[in-house]
């Protein structure tokens, strides 16, 4: 509720009667932020004063009502109902909408009975700076993941193809009751080169496989990166992981709470080629929030933030090698994810 | 690229000088269905005259080339880049963007140099119709779905709890080789009374029990629902299952090319109380799209439509019953998704 609070204290000082989130049409993952209640069709009304509320259809409510953290829940059985209600409430008040979600058509609805400021940036910045409650969340995320990420590697002189690799992960995931935070990239040989590769029904290539992948916890996600070696590696092989090894640690031994992202990702860019994404990224509910980790970024890099550092070197129908952890920048920062870091040579034969 | 073609002629008969699909910060399904392509972060452009372009970022190129149809791709390694690119190429133009998926904050970038209109109806309608290679697509989902929820209904005395049951369908999806459509919904005793419930690792409990699955096939989704029952049921619960399946039934068998929506909509609601969403929508690369088969809607049936029908019945902390099937419209409707309709009754002791 520390959130919701922050929210209203925003709200007065500049005179906006409502936070607006509009979860419908696209889902907004601030709705899924303040209630905890995943759902593709709801509201949610924060007033400058009073109480907050969610509205949602009636074959949402039993789920609402069981999952929602935001208690005082309007039901309605039919849509226009739902939209008389909110024309009643925001009727000639001053609203605040996140801009980067709520859709064109929407605010062409919404401005004919009431006044719309963005509100997106205080959004993204509030997320960002996570509470007791959502870095615990995190942490069991990244704990789960990294065990899983450890397990496969061991088992990783089992797997025939890319596919199997896949449903290593997700079975995994399925057995610890955890869901998976995104699709798992397995990329082996020069599909390594694709950075958002996904798994095929095809046999495991010699040399470097990229494996991406992360589970949720309560909504929060986690997500890691390694890369082995199917064969054996040469020496340039062997220096060119542990180039982006190093690069991976400098990194992040060199984030200090009050740094410029940019600043971290220049490092990076300046010390690696072949390198085509950005270094980070914020996350939390959302698998990319704020910050971002890039050459353009102008965002700061404070406390209680939690993101990814994630170099890679790529080089077109060769190969790819990314090396990706989630870390909490508490004074220094604090790697949420842990397991080999070393290069790990994968005998198929064995 | 038929339905390219489309898109250009309406841009000539409406003066628009592009059709602008932005698939950034919210990814814009319409992206998905010209390319094939599946990607966070990525624009397309489809002229009034000339060549088809997709812009994507350096990461993304390689698998743009492998799995995008439009083969025009044009890569920047910098976001400046991309943005300087497309105001070049759309400065003081008219270009036609989807109002349901842009949001306010891409709209008031684009606002800066060109002259922006609306043309989400227009492209919710064409993708209503489906192309023959889309409804091989479709028939691949479906064929496959059903076989799994067969299985699934054929296995399912050896189950022990919600979860047991959502593992067995994304095991075997996996094992088919394809992606699932959605979270599974695996709801037994009163769980079921809530739509979209999420397995738990929870004992199956007596009474009915909702499975709510599909898979993808390229892209393209299939949706099907079956009721079981779990014990021993009453007459008044047979009956109960008997009425939604025979208001299933002729609903289905009501619907012809030109039929409004909501007749069909009003025809299940008329004969079955606790029915608390709607009877159906479209299906395509999303699992929800145009058509609407609610109270509400105001759209048309036509030929080569696929969309669901799914009444159900439900009492808060008591039951649930839904049957759905997806529905291609032909002259006649023709069912996707075949599987056991009768009431299957499980004993968990056998």
């Amino acid at each position: 509720m520390e959130k919701i609070k922050e929210v209203k204290e925003y709200l007065k000082k500049n005179n906006i009667d409502f936070c607006f989130i509009v979860n419908s049409n696209k889902k907004d993952s601030n709705f899924l932020y303040f209630t905890n209640f995943d759902v593709d069709f709801a509201y949610l009304l924060i007033p400058k004063k009073g109480k907050t509320e969610i509205i949602v259809s009636e074959m949402e409510y039993s789920r609402a009502k069981k999952y929602s953290k935001i208690k005082n829940i309007k039901k309605f059985s039919r849509s226009k109902e739902i939209r008389a209600y909110i024309k009643k409430k925001l009727n000639n008040k001053r609203i605040g909408i996140n801009y980067e979600n709520v859709t064109l058509g929407d605010a062409r609805r919404l401005r004919k009975y009431c006044k719309i400021k963005d509100i997106s940036k205080f959004l993204l910045k509030t997320r960002s700076v996570k509470t007791y409650d959502e870095i615990r969340n995190i942490k069991k995320a990244c704990l789960t993941a990294s065990k899983i990420m450890t397990k496969c590697i061991d088992n990783f002189y089992k797997f025939k193809t890319e596919k199997d690799v896949e449903n290593f992960l997700i079975e995994e995931t399925q057995k610890n009751d955890y869901d998976l935070a995104f699709k798992p990239v397995v990329a082996s040989g020069y599909n390594a080169a694709m950075p958002h590769y996904r798994a095929k029904q095809v046999k495991l290539k010699k040399g470097f496989c990229v494996i991406d992948f992360g589970v949720a916890y309560k909504n929060y996600n986690s997500d890691i990166t390694r890369t082995v070696y199917i064969g054996n590696p040469s020496n340039k092989e062997v220096e060119l992981y542990n180039k982006v090894l190093s690069i991976q640690e400098a990194c992040i031994k060199n984030i200090l709470p009050g740094i410029k992202a940019k600043k971290i990702d220049s490092y990076a860019r300046k010390n690696l080629s072949g390198f085509i994404h950005g270094l980070g990224h914020g996350i939390g509910v959302e698998i990319h929030e704020f910050p971002n980790i890039t050459e353009e970024s102008k965002d700061i890099l404070k406390k209680k933030m939690v993101f990814t550092i994630e170099p890679g070197t790529y080089k077109e129908k060769k190969y790819g090698i990314r090396i990706e952890d989630t870390v909490l920048l508490k004074d220094k920062p604090e790697i949420l994810t842990k397991t080999y870091k070393k290069l790990k040579v994968i005998n198929l034969n064995s």
